[in-house]
């Protein structure tokens, strides 16, 4: 009896490091000490003019739009779902990326499906400038179905601590700016299958004439990275706070950025709702408010700035190509003892 | 339909998030900034002396020793397992932890199964002195089994660029110490419960005589963290090289700290392979080749030491506890063009 009878596969484990080491290097900044394969990754802050830097760490995976992969046999492009959720996590503290780390399990290791995954996180890490240090793939034996698998990822950025974004100057009568999402991103994946595949019985090839799309490219398009657009922003402080919006929507992630005594009013119709969440929401007849805890609606990521500001910041994230950006509503006095909460007016 | 109807029960969510964050809490160390629930933690370095730190990252899973916690129903020891194995990864290059972050996923979120694994997270966090940062828990409906979950870990420690460790000034003649694993740890779970359940056929409650203790209390021994006998030793440069005994055992995982030009020599009998080890080899009729790449067989950590040092080092490793502390072997020069290898001798 030895390993591989108990169904881990050593050879194909030793494939795969062999073939991500290539895709690993090739996302190498300046401040990477180390090889992929030694125990920890290397990383040397160096100079980047931080006199006094915070570091910003955050976890995550990409839920169930996984299954969609399966689905559709497209590996190569979770990855990026999951570098910019993560890019995106700590953007809104005011932090740039520096290295990333990944976790893929899966049951039975499938070395091409396992690269291809990497390329897409490799792909993303490269174009965030952000390291891709290193990561672990298990092979565990019964515990994902056959051609299945699950990938977790770990960023860490830094930010000058006199820089950090918390939300801490936000005030009534500040002014909330969205900026349109790509899609989806990775959350609610559960309730759009369940609508998609269950009660419309569709399947990944299946053209959604709403959409102009089949439902692989219209449920897998790519979580996008708001760095580009926002790093020139980082520089000045009109930027109060920055939410991204994921698991909860804008009901469940705004709050997270407001400070006590103030919540937002978002007008309703300030923005349109792109058409893969109208068609998600008329199909499964599900009710508004569900939508908004549960899926972005085509916002993306809010900003916070004063009223002042708002024209400034919207020219600027215009200028460098958001012709999407705009506002969405404002911040309010909460009354006495309310937590932060978000109200959808008009 | 809603999200619940979809599979994710958004109050279990946050229950889980509520009971978590003061487990958390109790592991925050001077350098945390954040509260959990913010998109990223927040950590400054601060004063801790490094006047030239470098970071070190590690990402790890506990591999299908989780099976082994899901049998028996014990989950409050997995996180344990997971925190020490990052601390010793990174342990290994001469880092001492700073922050950690986990994934969990599951199926089907149970809070109380959940608040258990990072009880045990925490609890090691603590221990290390190791602030646990923050983590995503997944609801995955269809991805994993009823009362199944995986869980990831993520580590960033930092060391003195000056004081990294890194096997570059190892040469033929220095010493290897070995030093006492505490079971498992967290490798070759797939080739042990093929013996224990499927050959075997025992229950996780049944008690091994020649253990002296049940399948369960074996299986589940805490991968220990060898921070606190390591730690006092970093502050000087005789630790030429450290190696953690991971899957691949100490054959793949030793050569992984050598130079080129060198290879190791372990000798056979030079340390008591504890029971467990010899019980499963014999069970099984596991080829011994096949052990020593697939378990730790009783070391769970190797030094590399110039052997004018090596006294000391024992002798400051047994001061601090570690009785089992012994030299278990040389480096020699390879033969020309070789890859750094360990050969088994005696």
């Amino acid at each position: 009896m030895d390993y591989k009878n108990a169904g881990v596969d050593i050879a194909a484990g030793n494939e795969v490091v062999r073939r991500i080491k290539g895709l690993a290097r090739a996302t190498f900044t300046p401040g990477v000490l180390s090889e992929i394969g030694s125990f920890g990754g290397l990383f040397h802050l160096g100079d980047r003019g931080l006199r006094d830097p915070v570091l910003v760490s955050s976890a995550d995976g990409v839920g169930t739009k996984l299954r969609v992969a399966f689905m559709s046999g497209i590996h190569n492009t979770i990855g990026a779902d999951l570098v910019n959720h993560c890019v995106n996590d700590i953007l809104v503290q005011g932090a740039q990326p520096l290295f990333f780390l990944d976790y893929l399990a899966t049951g039975r290791l499938d070395p091409d499906v396992a690269v291809q995954v990497v390329e897409g996180l490799a792909r993303a890490c490269r174009e965030n400038g952000c390291a891709l240090l290193g990561g672990e793939t298990a092979e565990m034996p019964g515990f994902y179905a056959e051609g299945e698998y699950d990938v977790a990822g770990f960023i860490v950025g830094a930010v000058e601590r006199g820089r950090l974004i918390d939300g801490r100057r936000i005030v009534a009568g500040d002014v909330l700016i969205g900026l349109p999402s790509s899609g989806l991103h990775t959350n609610g994946y559960s309730l759009a299958r369940t609508i998609v595949f269950d009660r419309l019985r569709l399947g990944v090839h299946d053209r959604v004439p709403e959409l102009g799309a089949t439902v692989a490219d219209a449920l897998l398009a790519t979580h996008r990275s708001y760095l580009p657009i926002i790093r020139p922003l980082l520089d000045d402080d009109r930027i109060k706070g920055m939410a991204h919006i994921t698991g909860g929507g804008i009901t469940d992630n705004l709050p997270r950025v407001l400070p006590a005594g103030t919540h937002a009013i978002v007008r309703n119709g300030s923005w349109d709702v792109p058409p893969i969440f109208r068609w998600l929401e008329r199909s499964g007849a599900v009710p508004r408010d569900d939508m908004l805890r549960t899926f972005n609606m085509g916002i993306g990521l809010i900003l916070v700035v004063s009223s002042n500001d708002a024209d400034d910041v919207i020219g600027a994230l215009r200028g460098g190509g958001e012709s999407g950006a705009r506002v969405i509503g404002t911040i309010a006095p909460a009354s006495a003892g309310a937590a932060p909460a978000v109200r959808y007016e008009g």
